[in-house]
């Protein structure tokens, strides 16, 4: 018997990270959470930040508030530079060397441009809220550079949007740029119609939401067309540069060019030293435990894990079910039992599209349209973590659904002190 | 009698700007209205943002959004490169020139470090959204680096922050930090307790809040010492860099500085090429007309306006009535009238100091404390633009005020990623 308690690193505060956190909090060891932002973030909703409908803190919550009263974690805010597997230890950005009993890493995903890094450039992704501000202010600055531009087909190129990447996260993007630019926009130009503006959503794979049955996938479709979303499928982008992109034998003038397409797993895996799958996650054990190291966990989009034939997806559900059975495989441990074998439970399927639209997707159930949409909501909203941010969000939607209006259309500056620069994209 | 609308230009969407704007929504001009956010920023509750009690969204409304129904103005978002006052034309950085029939300059002022610029890397100031997010995540980052170090002077110089400046703003910073030390961080961290963070506010002259009674401003002293505020009267600060600050004879190790304490007209007031004062602004003619030029106008803290011996306050409500009487003149001169000269009615001061503490002076009316404090909540929400920012705003004080917590404490990166950097001041 030990005197010592056994230290536990876990790497990342989303999802899968935070869950297992929470579920170790009756269990005898010291707990390190390290992450590199100091919240969690709610990141189904991080496209309304980018599209102005809500406010940064409206969707993170900061980690050590969360934690405040389980005592056995500490938090670190860092990065992790390398991990040494076999001697049990991470190494984290400022030089500290933490050893560990148990490593849960939980660092998600970042976008993936399929070794066209060139285009990161001129299409932003979304994954952090970071992201999210500076595609809010891309979004907002190409309206303006619109109405200040003479030259109709400069303009048009301003006025012209491109959402590369038919997932949910491209779906709720465009629908809700249309929103905007029919809606929110309305009477405050005076020498563009932000109506005019042409939003285009490219998928490469042949339907929408694929990962839907093919009846919703084409409501899904049928409802972005109604928003006034042009969808193209089948057809892949072939380059992006700061002019447009090319979609099979057309060149496309757009100065925004949003990438929802790609996904990778986080380059920590890599540092382990154990087999990836093509994206770059680690092809884990039954249960959730890395080839070789039975005291290294993996969890949420860093976890490649097979389920009747099928991939488990990256959503937030599977994310949360990894980290707490990893935290269930670590008390096994503990108590020198063998791990169980980690089993999915898919509760279903839901996408936004924009205003009033929706699909939904559980077991037999399918449904589409308002009704979707208002499940969509109450679930988001049930989901937030924090009374205060199911307040303020629901204050913000209702506000918005009643004005057309987003809340949280304010430009602000990544560049200094919100210098508007004429000679480069917004 | 001429067909063509004269062409008012404004510069700066501020109080003195729009207002003017607003007040000219009936003449028969055509407005434009330039400014390099695309937001009117409600100033004082900036500090706000900074202590992450509100996001920027919550004090802040789209120009376009509030001038929607105005027909009358356009609205430029840019900066302006330079003023031909005699040829009555502006240029704007994208070299764009416009000829006016009237100017309005109301682009505010900026902070100065009376000759020492080598301290702005080490003392951020507090004007713009963009510098209330960087001195949020500034606040935020230093608790964090005390928790991760394990030297004890260089903890305590991570625990240690110093305000520069005992006016308004240098007061409301200190008393919120103050509580956010003692109160909001409780229980969060593990191996420091925030409330051993000295928080220091540092006045030059004999007293802070000196635009108030001496009685008035000896309470607010009192409060804030009460709230945890170390008080300094009648000591300059002599140098700061990224260690500490010189203070008299004694160097205090401090990481955070925040300066609060000297303001400068923008720079754009030199242009003019006419006579300034010591802070940059200019001597305006009585009717608010820059000498020798019967068409410029100024307003707002551009504007440098002697009334009874004194000067008219840097306030909100100087630069509304400021915006207001050049609507006026540029009315009267359309008829060919005299312009009237400007007369400042002065309605009262106020301040706050932190949780339930404040003081008021309304003619011969003097509180402090909790009734004060409710007096300033109830006169800064009124003044909000826009319903649902003073819903928004409202409920986040309610919930502030019953939890000690607060919403927006999210560190956004202004690095690449959010990602922490240990080798340099955050």
């Amino acid at each position: 018997m030990s005197a010592i308690v056994p230290h536990v690193v876990i790497v990342g505060g989303g999802f899968g990270g935070l869950w297992a956190t929470r579920a170790l909090d009756a269990a005898a060891v010291r707990i390190t959470l390290i992450d590199r932002c100091n919240h969690h973030l709610f990141q189904p909703l991080l496209y309304q930040v980018a599209t102005a409908g809500l406010s940064s803190p409206d969707i993170a919550a900061p980690l050590r508030h969360i934690l405040r009263k389980q005592r056995n974690v500490e938090i670190r805010l860092a990065e992790v530079a390398d991990i040494d597997a076999a001697g049990k230890g991470i190494v984290l950005d400022d030089g500290t060397r933490l050893d560990f009993d148990y490593l849960l890493l939980a660092s998600g995903a970042t976008h993936a441009y399929f070794g066209h890094d060139q285009w990161a450039a001129h299409a932003p992704g979304l994954k952090t809220l970071d992201d999210a501000l500076h595609l809010r202010r891309h979004l907002l600055l190409a309206f303006e550079r619109a109405e200040a531009e003479a030259d109709p087909a400069k303009r048009a190129a301003w006025l012209s949007f491109a959402i590369v990447g038919g997932g949910p996260t491209g779906v709720e993007l465009a629908g809700t740029l249309a929103e905007i630019a029919r809606h929110t926009l309305v009477n405050e130009f005076r020498n563009i119609n932000p109506s005019d503006a042409r939003v285009r959503l490219i998928e490469a794979g042949p339907r929408v939401l694929s990962s839907f049955p093919e009846d919703l996938s084409a409501k899904a479709c049928r409802q972005l067309r109604k928003l006034g979303v042009e969808v193209s499928t089948g057809k892949a982008v072939t380059d992006i540069n700061e002019c447009g992109y090319q979609l099979g034998d057309e060149f496309i003038a757009a100065r925004t060019v949003v990438w929802a397409a790609g996904v990778a797993a986080s380059p920590l895996a890599r540092s382990l030293g154990v087999p990836l799958d093509r994206a770059g996650r680690v092809l884990v054990n039954p249960d959730l435990s890395a080839p070789g190291y039975p005291n290294i966990f993996i969890a949420g989009d860093l976890a490649s894990v097979q389920q009747d034939g099928k991939p488990v997806p990256g959503v937030a559900p599977a994310a949360k079910q990894m980290g707490r059975h990893v935290a269930n495989a670590i008390h096994a441990r503990l108590q020198d039992r063998p791990a169980p074998a980690f089993a999915y439970k898919d509760y279903g399927n839901l996408a936004t599209i924009g205003r009033m639209a929706a699909i939904v997707h559980f077991g037999r159930l399918k449904l589409s349209g308002v009704l979707a949409w208002w499940f969509w909501l109450a679930a988001h909203v049930f989901f937030l973590i924090g009374f205060r941010n199911r307040l303020i969000v629901l204050l913000n939607w209702t506000w918005a659904y009643w004005s057309y209006q987003r809340g949280a259309r304010i430009i602000l500056g990544s560049d200094e002190a919100g210098q508007v620069r004429q000679d480069r994209q917004p």
